[in-house]
């Protein structure tokens, strides 16, 4: 597939008082989505940190444009690239029934080692992301 | 006291394998923050919920520059102001001990009905933040 | 397949600070499997929602055995019975690589109207309950 | 105050869809009430981790009897006691305002060392949780 693509339901845990997804949980969609891509690219995430590398969120925007519901399932597309030090993950989540766009966001990631001290991204990583822009025929 | 401010303390339950609070939970601390701002100036948000109005997040944007660990206070300082039909509350959050900036961010909110159809804000929320910008001595 | 059984995937923020699946998740995990249940028999749980129906959990216990961390994959499996007013749905979640019996546990629940009362199960749900207890071969 | 207590404000994420506290948050309430009973006893939880213990949660039981809604203000009443190697913590929580009893519930704890190795439960511990079981007037 070329268009990378993690399938979430919606959890009743995850809706609040006003009966929709809790605006908090679509960071966590995020994570879960970005995590699913490492793999389908062949990277274990856990390995990475076993390596001594974390990728903390440093910056993180969201716009919400429709609710999700209980039950509902969402696609979440995710286009890493790199930015100097940084990789920056944006996502797409959409209705996968209707396919309204729901919400997007992105979520921008340093690396550090152990002691939190910022390191360069190994290379293994950099590749990965590379030929994934190249896919999507960015420059 | 001026300078509208609230305490949290950070639960275990909110910490990851990091050891550090994961980044999804400063939505969450924001809107506590928020509810406990409302609250301080004398508006019970459920009140405003009962007259069919509801202010779901439209935006986020959040920077995470230091992590707050288990157990720390932290303090969190919100700055709402007006903007068109949005009202825009701010955060800082710092460590209540060391006043070390941990994170800020802002969250754009929007008035809808019952229905979900967007709604001029009430007059009576209106004057609120309004004052609370006039008491910063912004314009 | 005789056995229902569903496959969750654990995210990054379901650990905390001793690098383990936070205890409090368990009970995310069994509702994830129990929705999962409801809707392999054929029951969309949004329907019997929209019917006025709710099944509160009014009970649960939990035994955890061993930690799951980080992007274990585990199978949970789910056996309803009927008890007098209530269902009572037992889990076992076991690591699905090593087989490992990681948490057990039980929810008993009953059924509320919109209001909140008690009411009896309704008669589809209480079929598709007693047709699991017969195919486990219990009376 | 003989009887220790936590009071804790329930937050709009804490809701789900059915208007209410999701049944999963009161683990969460649990050790949010004795992370601070543990405070006001003068131990730091973080201390003790340094130390190299963690208290697991081993076994969990909860009772929901009456619903807690956004804003709710809880009083969480904690009864710690020892039993053999484990510690078992009881709560009781009511709504502040109207006393009423909401949820009953225990956790049952044993000491592991940072390889998750059962150990003696720490001699400081110990004596913090006899001198509340004697104040209490049980034997």
């Amino acid at each position: 597939m070329n268009v990378p693509m993690s399938l979430i339901r919606v959890h009743f845990f995850e809706t609040d008082a006003m009966g929709v997804v809790h605006h908090s949980n679509y960071l966590r969609y995020f994570e879960q989505a970005r995590v699913n891509w490492w793999r389908e690219q062949g990277i274990d995430y856990r390995n990475v940190q076993e390596r001594g590398f974390h990728f903390p969120v440093v910056e993180s925007q969201l716009k919400y444009r429709r609710p999700a519901r209980f039950e509902d399932l969402l696609e979440v597309k995710v286009s890493p690239r790199l930015e100097r030090a940084a990789a920056i993950f944006e996502y797409e989540i959409r209705n996968s029934e209707t396919k309204e766009l729901l919400t997007t966001g992105s979520t921008t990631h340093v690396c550090v080692d152990k002691d939190l001290k910022v390191r360069r991204l190994p290379e293994d990583l950099i590749s990965v992301i590379q030929k994934a822009v190249n896919e999507r025929g960015e420059k």
